[in-house]
């Protein structure tokens, strides 16, 4: 017998619906080796709080053996303060960028197949001075890699051209270098993750009516259709560019196995609200798996005993998924 | 007994599916006095070669009485060639706007009720030397009024803070005075033509995450959270800056009766996946009711007798239904 894919969970804003995520996981039959990565004690609260039952082991305790119900491996990390569900706490966000490294570190060497993400507050964690901009450019840069932040739900799939950028300055950054980049990270990303053959991705354009032949915008002109043509001609099946407010319609959502937006809104706000509850942020480019929930910490439902684990158990059935695949 | 609601329905581009739209209405039962204003010899030969049944009938001739299957009331407007399906000609253009000002006219004149417009196409129009940028603009122009786009599938309403302008120019047209006054329009509309009471109005951010406290963009603090507050004390009930990505998800589209989006793709690409096929663009802010479809001229199918009546026929129902309530 194969041994299981071993999965990094990182626990994620301690104050947030994390640890009650975990100890949920705890319980669910998962065909995995889960490995928690996070606050003992913190979890430890949480399930007693919430009447739950969880029994913690450490990673050598573990042996390989299966787990239990209720039973979680831990690597435990330190945290200078009790963490209060709801409350942030600037001296606690090291430990969470902690929790980050371990996994990635573990990654590298080998411990891990894949990583899944529990959210984060980038807010607490800048107020505490460490710069962070998200977990997807955080494992990029720790990995020195270009990647691309690509949600999932179902078939469903919607990647970005930008990410966290304010509207204003999206423009100046619709380039044919990262156009044409993150286009090739999609079609091997879709290939090697996803079993794609020959990936059919719709590319959206960036202005309404995807510029309607230049009267309102020359970015699709100019830009996107001279590198949507020469990947095509390198073999890659592009369309577009494309209107975006009537490429998501019912029976047009049939003929693309991916669609790639030129920015936040413009792909996450139809993605979402098609397939919220089971969608899943994956990162592809870099040389591990990792995916995330597709929600935030929700801090006025931590500690409530309300917390659902749907969005959390896709991450690790797309994360598993993918490893599975990777290693054939 | 009183008299049915009377409705102008412009025919749009002769070459798109606007000819045969308006044959199949002929046939079908709605409880209005339709009149349609195109060219009769492009109708006419539209049903003949479709094999459907039609009989135009002049205004003067139509009498009041219902109308019989198959039988549509018509203001002809002449037109320089013959139109062929498919094919865009721009010595017919002129008869496209003209068919839109006899509408308008007949609405300050009191002979119509509401107007209700199938698809043009503005390149054509343009092409031909009329300065034209839509249906929503031209109205406004001839009224002379502050006008709000407004899409409707449904319960879900979707309205514009701005429509057809390049990305790169979004952020510059959100000013505070544009958004205090279509959120003004906005209220307006809901209370007066859908009877919402006290309607609950969702206000979308400019930037990702609503610019994540000024992370990621400063227009909603700067501008729209102002205005938002503002116009609250004023006894608007409005809620926002929200994160556009999270806020049509499936529980929360029960808490708006309507959506504030700040440009084109953020609000009509999940409007139209959730919507499409029974969306209505409803123009907030006219002297009369004007309503149109939400698809264009599809010159890909004009002549095959394969264009679906569904976004025309929803499109006249809502036009009756606000035009009804106008009256009360």
């Amino acid at each position: 017998m194969t041994a299981l894919p071993r999965l990094a969970v990182t626990v994620g804003e301690p104050a947030g619906i994390g640890p009650e995520l975990l100890v949920r996981l705890a319980s669910m039959p998962i065909a995995a080796d889960l490995v928690a990565i996070g606050n003992a004690r913190t979890i430890a609260e949480t399930a007693q709080r919430l009447d739950l039952p969880l029994h913690l082991l450490s990673p050598d305790a573990a042996n390989d053996r299966r787990r239990g119900p209720g039973e979680l491996v831990l690597i435990d990390v330190p945290m200078a303060e009790p963490a209060w569900p709801g409350r942030l706490e600037r001296a606690n966000a090291p430990a969470v960028t902690t929790a980050l490294a371990i996994a990635a570190d573990g990654c590298r060497d080998g411990l891990f197949d894949a990583i899944v993400t529990l959210p984060v507050h980038k807010g607490i964690i800048n107020d505490a001075g460490i710069p962070f901009t998200g977990h997807t450019e955080f494992f990029a840069d720790r990995a020195g890699s270009d990647v691309l932040m690509l949600l999932v739900a179902g078939t469903l799939r919607v990647a970005l051209a930008t990410t966290h950028l304010p509207l204003r300055d999206v423009p100046a950054a619709i380039t044919a270098d990262r156009i044409a980049n993150r286009l090739r990270l999609l079609d091997t990303g879709l290939r090697r993750d996803f079993g794609l053959d020959r990936p059919r991705i719709a590319v959206l354009g960036l202005n309404p009516h995807a510029g309607e032949g230049g009267h309102l915008g020359r970015e699709e002109i100019d830009i996107i259709a001279p590198v949507v043509e020469s990947l095509r001609a390198q073999g890659l099946q592009l369309y577009g560019p494309l209107a975006a407010d009537t490429a998501f319609t019912g029976s047009r959502r049939g003929l693309y196995d991916a669609y790639f937006a030129m920015y936040h809104d413009q792909g996450l706000t139809v993605l979402k609200a098609l397939g919220f509850g089971s969608a899943v942020n994956v990162t592809v480019g870099l040389p591990f798996v990792r995916t995330s929930v597709d929600h935030g910490v929700a801090l006025d439902i931590a500690g409530s005993g309300n917390a659902d684990p749907g969005s959390a158990l896709a991450a690790i059935e797309l994360a598993l998924a993918i490893a599975e695949r990777r290693r054939r």
